[in-house]
């Protein structure tokens, strides 16, 4: 494209970060990775020789300082996001910044307002809403085509729960469920959510339990027009992973999603036969470009993205709900916080 | 067949009565209608003259008195079912009742003790774990080849809303979602629910809240081996009768049922398109043949039938706890009536 | 129903014969098994007393002269159909005959003359019209719904071939691709077939090749409008029963036919699986109920039935053109015979 | 990536080759548009400008005298491809040559020998087999996993034919099918094709069928081991781009292809309906970018690509007997050219 390009410092070069690594190295028009960084000794080096990219970092603030970058995308660790999204937003550069954004709502606060003092973008990596199948559903409701919502759903099963021991506790509600609770609200365009209930429990592995794992879970959200919303998670569906959504309004309803890994069908002996997608990168991976694609559209154009920090911080409010509701066992008001 | 036939009196003419009739008459081996009864002057008579019956009574209890008649099928108001059951057992006729089978748990004892007493069959007409999707479901699940069910969720939405006056309040838990109770506990076979969460509202036709209308509604319930399990319903889906179950369990997930009215997809200028189902007559016809095919079974072998008193208790128990939820706006405990 | 009931003879007690029986006895309203006659020593009593029939023959002649029918149904072996089909048309008896009608055009004409002469009702077992989903293309055919017809399919695959050693010849075209050359015609609905080409062979027991059998074709049609159709049969799909139709006109598409044994989809380790339907009389059991249940209303009101003797005289014209197509290896004009 | 970048130029900027184009530039890990090539004055410039490309040529000899250039792309009109394959090879180029690569036997054949003779990678645009679907059916019969093909069916429906006048006769199987006959004969892998029968008409546009239009097709090919495959087109699907497969075989079925724009799915009060994909570069679009990825790994590591130029030669001769099936309405045998 004729445009300019965009030269994005990647912060990160974990699995996530090495992911949108080759995205923007390959696959998104109009973006150059300039650097890639990371702490971890050697690790933004071996991405950079990996996918030609000029500059590596092992001080994530190096990068932020490098004049030659216009935008970060920030796949840091979650708890760290907040802090690198004010860093960079300080440092004049727009931001993409993985979720969850942050995990307090101060911090969420925060880093919308250093975005905004600073006249820069701020995305944030709610991807499943550029899924062509997400999209749809979203764009139908807000245009009115399903009526009224009434009742929706959205589920986020991961292929499978690998070490539990480095997971953090709520991380079901801040890094998972954020995905279902942000879909959820673009389900009930024009409602807004007034209470929440969680239910949680280490299913998968329940010897974890007592180190508070929570690896399942169900919630349920009632919006301020009666509309009701259901959020289910687990870490560990063997068939793969499982991104699903459904919205049932006053004129009909839509179901997204899917995980069918090809279009290829076979009828055997055994009945009939269809592979599943085993990970996130390969059932979104449309998905993931297209987040990107738009958030360098949105540094180009200054338009804002899809995927806000409001957003981000709507998402939270809810995770935050279910983490006092599973403490309290009880339906939590909105609002209180 | 040439096992004696099984003389059936269908108790109840109205729309549900005339459904099971048309079955009882030409559509399940082994059986004969032989009479009808219903108190509304002429009903029993046209029902019974269109389908080539013998008998009508206006008065039911002389129908339970008719020696022509080995066993009985209710079809009459919800609210009078249970005591039917208690009548027809007493005169030593095998029972087939439509659900809900009691609307508080004492009657549903009685009527439970009363056809153990009398030593004759007592079905309830869970007609969805009828339907061949629902039950290659629930047989996998029992199979153990789903693995320990983790999540589930049971779906029942009615294709409209007629007028809502005439409907009890509550209704929706004790005569609608009572299905997906009884689908979720078989979903959960070998669980214990422990522990029920009820929203419920009247966004179909909010201009009857205030007389205690609930026409849409979403429950969770939590077994005692910590799975999570979700029931949903509505009064009314624009696009037809829908009911759908899944089951995730640690080693896979099961779906049951469909919406589509015929096997012929449409492709045109508008894109693909397929007919649904819009009663629940067309959707679980099958399934309304089968739960009496079984009936009659029952009644010849002297089997238990899959569809007991005791499953019609078990989700009472989780309907009257909901109702104490919506209540409280608080989880219920299960146990404490 | 109060409308009079047909009493119905049957004429052959093997498998197929003993499929109808079974419906005729439970599963079509209005009909009344009422005999069963097979020359085969036992066989008719036997059948007869496992569905509590009144009578046994068998002389197959003596049920035709039996006053106490109404009507026949003809399961006796294909080659012998028109014959059975003209004596009791001069029994005076209503005629459902299994396909093929009759294996020549002379004995179809013969046939169909006896009925029109007899003034009795002739009905051909074209039973995949009656399946939902093939009844729905082609009435949106006839409707004009899908424009004007330019390239159809039709599929018969068989689940086994057990024993190939008593098939007749030509048995692929006469007896299983009947069925989609009468599909192919009701797609075609308005044109008139003008050319046909066949190609056939033994791929599933190639050792029987020189015996004669042909396991295995495609047979592409010409219409006199330029339409192409193609009907493709083999005797052996080891996923199951499997019978599929596709109209492609100037508006859209069509498509029916269906193999899933229920609605229960299970997501495992392996992937997506679902069971497959295994016989024909799963496949198209409510088909095999709504043709004998149209014959029955036919007797009773005298229109003509959807399944006439042209039409099966129409399918049999290219069944026999695709045996000189096979034996020429060359497109064979139809309308020379 | 690290290794070496490959610097293609593009010899044709019409629809396909500015498709072609796009995907080279932003979306082809390792690849690099250096060039693009148009004789109409100003279109490579345009296209050039658009991409950011650094050179244009509107003399396409030029183009391949660049010694910055280490491969071509070739999508200039088809009946040129053949010589300028040729060209491409005789200046030490590898090439990439849109679908078909020639138009007689003797061209492919020179092409062939041209690229052999220069050592330089020769692939040739059968997008399909880079589907993920049809790439697994593939995959899948290669493996033996669906036992002996025995029939076999492959579809081409183009969304609209917008207008008849500029294309030349014969289109319709050298162009269009020339992608079926390609999948089929992967689909019947080991086996070899023996004969040919065509039927094609303009149903499409009959008001051209005397100028030679033929828009409407379907071909029958036969196998040396005597398994049956079918090739279907039409220029116009009013639906949209329909490209499907289907594999019968001793122990399986494997369906390939889908319609679907998304995942999305909507119930309404109307039924079910589903959008589909409008254009080729929507439906196939992963597949486009996947060929020319196999393309620049093939120039990087010197194996063979999937699609070469013996496959296009194999596809032709097919492409060439249905000419003569037509013009003589007989099967036509292979092998005689």
């Amino acid at each position: 494209m004729n445009a300019k390009t965009v030269r994005i410092g990647l912060i990160g070069a974990g699995r996530m970060g090495s992911f949108h690594a080759e995205n923007l190295a390959c696959r998104v028009p109009g973006a150059v990775l300039a650097a890639v960084a990371d702490p971890l000794p050697g690790a933004a080096q071996k991405l950079a020789e990996r996918l030609g990219v000029a500059k590596a970092y092992s001080d994530l603030h190096a990068l932020l300082q490098d004049p030659d970058i216009d935008a970060v995308a920030i796949a840091a660790p979650a708890r760290t996001h907040a802090e690198w999204v004010m860093a960079a937003a300080r440092a004049g550069k727009h931001v993409f910044c993985e979720k969850p954004m942050a995990v307090t709502l101060e911090e969420a606060d925060s880093a919308i307002a250093a975005a905004e003092q600073a006249g820069v973008v701020l995305q944030v990596g709610f991807n499943r809403r550029f899924d062509s199948g997400f999209a749809a559903a979203i764009a139908a409701v807000k245009a009115g085509e399903n009526g009224v919502t009434q009742l929706s759903r959205s589920v986020t099963r991961d292929p499978r729960l690998h070490d539990p021991a480095p997971i953090p506790q709520w991380t079901i509600f801040l890094e998972t469920l954020i995905h279902d609770f942000d879909t959820l609200l673009h389900f009930n365009h024009g409602a807004r959510p007034v209470e929440v209930y969680a239910l949680a429990d280490a299913l998968v592995r329940p010897d974890f339990k007592d180190k508070g794992l929570l690896d399942t879970s169900v919630v349920t959200i009632r919006f301020d027009n009666g509309a009701m919303a259901i959020a289910e998670a687990s870490f560990q569906a063997v068939y793969g992973y499982d991104v699903r959504g459904e919205v049932f309004g006053s004129k009909g309803m839509l179901q997204a999603g899917h995980i069918n890994a090809n279009h290829c069908v076979r009828y055997g002996a055994g009945g009939i036969a269809i592979e599943t997608s085993r990970l996130d990168s390969d059932l979104l991976r449309e998905a993931y470009v297209a987040e990107m694609s738009e958030f360098v559209s949105a540094v180009r154009t200054g338009e804002t993205p899809r995927a806000t920090g409001e957003d981000a911080r709507n998402a939270l409010e809810i995770a935050l709900a279910c983490i006092d509701s599973v403490k309290q066992n009880q339906p939590i008001k909105l609002g209180a916080h």
